[in-house]
This record gives C-alpha cells, structure tokens and sequence, in this order.
C-alpha cells in the first residue's frame, strides 16, 4: 500500500467474544510498527505488551480519569475525545470544552484534540485550551481520496448538527452516529425492549452492514458513525485543499483574536 | 441596589400556569432598562414588544435554528449556549465547539459564548470560534461576592467535571443540575415513572427548595443548576482577581496558539 512509516489504531472494544488483542499487538510488533493509537476498555496489557517493544503510543480517552491511568501505564501524548465526536463518546459526556482545558490543568503530557474539528478556527481553539493539534475522522470521511461511496460524502455535505445520534447508552457502549433509518430502529428497540437483550438491537448496530454503506453508497442499508461536526461540513475537497485552508483559517482566527483582545496588563504597564 | 445601568434576563419556560411575560416586559420599558435578555421558548411577542421600545436585545438559544429564528425578529446579538451549560441546554445536545463555529459561518450578527467558560483559555479559544465574547454563571457562583452560601462555593471548588447531570429530558424541558441526592431521586422518578406525569417528579426538582441551598449551605436541600465547567473551577477568587487572571491567561494562550502556529501560507512566500 505505501513504502512509507504508518501507525496502527487498536480499539478494544466490549464484545460477546473478545478478539485476541495480544495476537493483534505481537503482529503490530513484528511488522516493526513504530507509533500505535490505542483506545477503548482495559488497555494496560496492550499498552504494556507495546511499550516493552518501544513503541510510541498515542491513547484516546473520553475522560480526564481514563486519561491519567493511561499516563501512569506510560503512553507518550493523548487524544483527548469529546462528546461531540463520532463513534464511542464514552459514558460522561463531557464536551471538548472542558475536557482539553482540564487535559491541560491535569496531565502534564501533550495531548491532541479529537471530535468536533473540520476547520482552523477549531484548529486555533484547540490550541488556545492547550491541545497541541487536531484529529480529524468525519471531515476527512468528505474529501475527494476518502475511498468511500459519493453519495455518504454528499449526505455528509447535506447534514446538519441536529443528523446523529447516540445508540446503545442502554449497554454502556454508547455510540454516536448518523441519524438515518436503521439508527431510528435500533433507537425505537433500545427504548422500548421489556428484556434489556443486546440480541436484540444487535441486528439493527451491525458494524458488517454499516461498512456496506460506504461501498454501496446507501446511506440507509446500515449504520454508520459521524461526529455533531457534520453539520460545519459544506464541501468535498482534496485533502491538500483542506489542509491549506486549515491554516489559513487558524491563522485568520488567531489574527482576529488578538486584535479583538488588545487590553492585557502588560499593555496598560 | 445600584446607580449604575444595569440589564435585565426574562427567560420564558414553560410552566402550566405561564406568567404574564407581557406584563414583566412592559415593567421593563417603564423603568427604562436599555438591554435586555431574552430566552425560552417563543420569545417572538416579547422580542416585538421590546424592540418597539428601543430596547437592545440579547437573546440566548441552544440551537443554529432558533438563533436564526431570533435574528428575523430584529435581536441585536446572540448569546450561544452549549450543551455543557448549566440549566437548560435545550433538546439537541449540541457542544459549543459546533455551535459557536456554526454562529460564526451562518448568523451575520455578533454573538458572546456561554457554557463551559471559566479562564482565559476559554475565551481565547470561543475568540477563535468566532465570538465577541463569554458569559460566564457557575464561574461567578464560585467567586468572594457571589451571594450564595460559603458552603455551595466549596462543593463547586470540590467537584469534578463528571458532577452534572440532565434532568427532566421525558418532558422536553432538559436541565443540568448539580448532581446531588435530589438530582439523584429526580433522576430515578423520571426513569422509574410509569405515568409520565410531572407531577411525580415536580416536589424534587422544587425551584423553591433550590433557591434554600444558597441561604442554608446544604448542597442536598433542593436541586440547583451548575454547568460542566465545575471540573475547571479550584478556587474562590475576588472578581477583581479573576477578571485580571482571565486576561493573563488569554493572552498567554493567544502567545503559546501563535508560537506554536508559525507555518501560515503567506509566510511560505
């Protein structure tokens, strides 16, 4: 695929049966793998296993709490997730506001910021509460060499904030994701199931189905994750369109700011 | 109480006996307040009636669609309230790292950030969303003049940003509330209820008993609201101390974002 250094993401997530994480993190290690982001329930034999190998680890964390255990285990930087994210929003809900600015009273590592960013304005405020970049999933999903079916990139340009939803509070695996059809249904089960049976919403969150999404290009054959910053996504650039306007944005954001905020006390000495 | 100009907030909730907002607008006019603020649900006859009036209007919304609602009824500038807020945050959930970017793509009119503000680090990062400025309530709780019970002041000092909780969601009427014994009951009835009537829950979610726990000092006597922002705050500074500390540390942020941001397109060339 490319001759170039890449990471691996490893999410461990709640399942009925549980993959071998181990088996995943000797094969990350093996192939020489040498910067890995992990995330999800339980990390500290995963991240032990790649840290005894010297690999750089980047792990994501919705809380300040699940933050500064993953410190004390040795992770190099953070990606701190807020509410407002695609996929596993965690069981708090604090939004990005709060969490990178308390990332930054509390951790002492560097952190990146993820959830909620498709442009420099974000970019230049997540700077300003201590974050040292962004992370962004649903904005690159909306560009011209994501390889993903036209027609989610367009109901991605066509959405609006209010268009996701979380699913699955009710199995303390909560999920954001667009809200199409089957997000309706498996909402409509998780609300009224007498049982509590994870079987049955378990056809309507099928990860299998939702994949098809991106390749058949019908945004209701199955669910699929998208952040609230769907609704700050108007266009399908090329990644290189993207990125220069980034910075020009973050620099226009930071120019305005300082001249909006001229009266610091050093000035008036 | 003061010589000085000073505005006034008229918030419409609903209620089953509604008051007669009419009536507290006129008030209002007659005693010649110049700003006012308005939020809830249809504000559009009391916007009309205050801007007849020459009054200056500042309305508060949780959503791009009401702001925008607002803007047609002649609002003179917006206040943007996040989902991190205390109190109402409205029924779409939507944090301020989207709505504030949001205000600034789509509204045309100037808006001050609310929700989730409590240092300079927070108002340099809405600056760069585009706001004028931030509102700030739980942060002046948390202050020496504040008010309000010593004993209120510590519990927001000890809390950490995971001690809020929603409330009243069944009635479309969502509230954040410090997450006490009562916020707790609350919690319980309007899950537990097999009715759905209000009436099961209203002796817990009791304004009145609320407004005992800033006399009385205890923080279990009644619900009161506090935003997410409670993580942030540490201390019980004079407004002197923190108007002065916020401006130290926007600046500081401002530096660090610039310092940090150095390979803008212009400087290529």
């Amino acid at each position: 695929m490319t001759k170039n250094p890449f990471g691996v993401n490893l999410t461990l997530l709640p399942a009925l049966v549980p993959p071998d994480y181990g088996a995943y993190a000797q094969v990350i290690i093996d192939e020489g793998i040498k910067i890995v982001e992990t995330a999800g329930n339980n990390p500290g034999p995963v991240i032990r296993q790649l840290k005894a190998a010297n690999i750089t680890i980047l792990h994501k964390c919705t809380t300040i709490r699940h933050a500064k255990s993953a410190v004390k285990l040795g992770v190099d930087f953070l990606s701190i997730d807020g509410f407002e994210c695609a996929g596993h929003v965690g069981e708090h809900d604090i939004t990005n506001f709060i969490l990178l600015n308390r990332a930054r009273q509390d951790l002492g590592v560097p952190f990146i910021a993820s959830g909620g960013f498709a442009d420099g304005y974000g970019l230049a405020a997540a700077l300003a509460l201590g974050a040292e970049g962004i992370n962004m999933g649903t904005r690159f999903m909306c560009t011209v060499e994501a390889p993903i079916h036209q027609k989610v990139k367009q109901a991605i340009v066509d959405a609006e904030e209010t268009d996701t939803a979380l699913v699955m509070r009710r199995w303390k695996n909560t999920t954001r994701l667009f809200s199409n059809e089957v997000t309706k249904q498996a909402l409509k089960v998780e609300k009224e199931s007498k049982t509590g049976e994870f079987a049955e919403i378990a056809p309507f969150v099928s990860g299998k189905r939702g994949r098809e999404v991106f390749l058949n290009g019908d945004v209701n054959f199955g669910v699929w994750t998208a952040g609230q910053v769907i609704g700050l996504i108007h266009d399908i650039p090329t990644c290189a369109e993207l990125l220069s306007r980034i910075e020009k944005e973050a620099d226009e954001a930071l120019n305005r700011s300082r001249s909006l905020y001229t009266a610091t006390p050093q000035s008036k000495l």
